[in-house]
């Protein structure tokens, strides 16, 4: 499925992807075509900021033809930019709008009252993937690799083509829980596997165990940390290295085991510490059963995507050392380019009736 | 390998697990031989307790023409034992004693003083397999599983014979960590994977999250507790079930994920639920991936073992769960009558010298 086999008046020029914290949208700009260019405008000149003082993201992908922009900012804010979009009178002839994520239902009365736009609700895992099938095929470099996943320090990426064999791969969404999907073709997709144990367990965790006041404060945290003031490692328990079953004496034997070992060792844990701990525990096991699944499956490519990846490099080179580990340097974890806009994007490509645009 | 192939003036009469925590001593006492009449008769009426009040445990196997003799204490008692075997002279000739576990090291010294044995250290991993393997080809109900492993409640437990077809079995010991084997046959077996998250992490976590004065402590909490008060279930964030994937509104979608929801949850959590969610993550995760790799090394049978299932009824029961869930009904979650035990065991079978014993 390439860009050229969309025609806007059919498919609609928005798709939306409104979750619990923030907010996906993505509007597709043909060439030639006026239609939304006041939203463009607007979008594109604003220097909005969230609540937490961060700018709006934008991002624009050029395609033959066309470009899509995506924009995310926090869904604390929706009701404001409704307003505002009915206000400037942005959205014109548009009756019908794609969105997936629960805020398709919390304000589809708002968007009905403001726009005149019925929400048209679409499936989560299905937005998400057709969005990534799409992008895949059509983004020559959506997907890289870190150069180096032995290293936590070296951020270098190396950029690969998929386009040529896209199928099949693995997905691990990795959100405040995680699934794992099998992808074996446009809109052929199984949940093979997930863990309880992701994104909202390192949170909560943090929450509980530290004063840090926000997500990337734990990240901060985590960052200056040392793990192994909590983690007991091989060597802790044999001295050294236990060579008969090849365990090197620096693994990690038990997350949080020198919490055991004597009050000594509980009493000068640092808040950092365990932040950064508890990272690499869940990405650590989030990367085992990965690799898990992908060998039970057959599978080669392996993408990690979701919310807790986003501005979450640490996790994402944590990730690569685990699958890095588990695989004995046969697999890479794989990243993309454009985190967090897929589901907008599949709303987008699914709408399957006209979004009923009158056209100017 | 049965019982009658033993030869005690070859193999000796006692073998030794001594972990940080735990010894764990086997002797070995064949029909018509008085050699160790002393010890059994010292250890079978001694009502002696450890510093947390608990009784010396003991146990004793009946196999055809011989039994075997299991004590445990604390390792903190080691040596009071020691210098007790001394004065009463209880262990006659014995010139060496097969040992496994960091005691082999730390009381090799004190050992050789005061008893004028040499200790004869072990691998460890190699002991416990070679011991279990031994006790489920001798003791006809050495396995058993539980008959309903959806009722946490419900500990009526199936025993099962297996002797007849004993390899290969995957094994998952639990300890501080986890390591998963392979094993194909009597001495063949491979260490094809394991994790950070175990008992270590399910403990140290509890130390650093209540005030639970000890082990026991935060089981007994646990039992209490409410799981969902710090987990996020799948209806938390969908409303319902998600039926389009299969996912019961019923299923933890994140453990610790309700600690991001909100203060008024994080305020109101206690410590039983925070004892039972942990140990709720740390089984159902540890199932899981005992699950995944007895799938991909094609095994049926998974036997759970390992220090952190002793006396831990709660913990085995969600182990059963989990395997239960996790393979959708078709395999179960195995255990061991002689927990904690195969190590002192194998230490005794792996005697490759005589032990030296000049019988009276």
């Amino acid at each position: 499925m390439t860009v050229s086999s969309f025609d806007p008046k059919r498919h609609g020029y928005f798709g939306a992807d409104i979750g619990g914290t923030l907010a996906k949208i993505m509007f597709y700009e043909p060439e030639n075509d006026p239609t939304i260019s006041k939203v463009r405008e607007y979008v594109l000149s604003s220097t909005t900021y969230g609540s937490t003082g961060q700018r709006d993201a934008q991002l624009t992908v050029s395609l033959p033809k066309a470009k899509l922009h995506f924009i995310l900012f926090e869904t604390s804010r929706m009701r404001q930019a409704i307003k505002l979009i009915g206000s400037q009178n942005m959205l014109m002839g548009v009756k019908n709008i794609s969105v997936t994520g629960g805020g398709a239902f919390k304000f589809a009365e708002l968007v009905k009252e403001e726009l005149g736009c019925v929400i048209s609700k679409k499936d989560e895992m299905h937005c998400l993937i057709h969005g990534l099938n799409f992008l895949l095929k059509n983004v020559p470099n959506e997907v890289y690799y870190f150069a180096n996943p032995e290293n936590d320090e070296d951020e270098e990426k190396i950029v690969c083509d998929v386009r040529e064999e896209m199928f099949p791969y693995l997905l691990v969404n990795v959100g405040t829980g995680v699934s794992i999907l099998k992808v074996s073709n446009w809109d052929e997709f199984e949940r093979v596997s997930g863990s309880g144990l992701g994104g909202g367990t390192y949170y909560g965790l943090c929450r509980l165990l530290t004063q840090a006041k926000d997500f990337s404060a734990t990240l901060e945290e985590a960052v200056k940390g040392d793990d192994n003031a909590c983690n007991m490692t091989v060597g802790d328990i044999y001295g050294g290295s236990y060579e008969s079953l090849g365990l090197d004496a620096n693994m990690t034997a038990s997350f949080f085991g020198k919490m055991v070992m004597g009050d000594l060792y509980k009493d000068n844990v640092k808040e950092a510490d365990i932040c950064k701990s508890l990272l690499y525990m869940v990405t650590n096991n989030v990367g085992q059963i990965a690799y898990l699944n992908a060998r039970l499956q057959g599978l080669k490519n392996i993408y990690f995507a979701g919310n807790f990846l986003r501005t979450n490099k640490i996790a994402m080179k944590y990730l690569s050392k685990a699958i890095h580990f588990w695989s004995g340097g046969e697999m890479k974890a794989l990243f993309l380019q454009h985190e967090g806009f897929f589901g907008a994007c599949g709303a987008f490509l699914d709408s399957e009736q006209p979004n009923g645009c009158e056209s100017s």
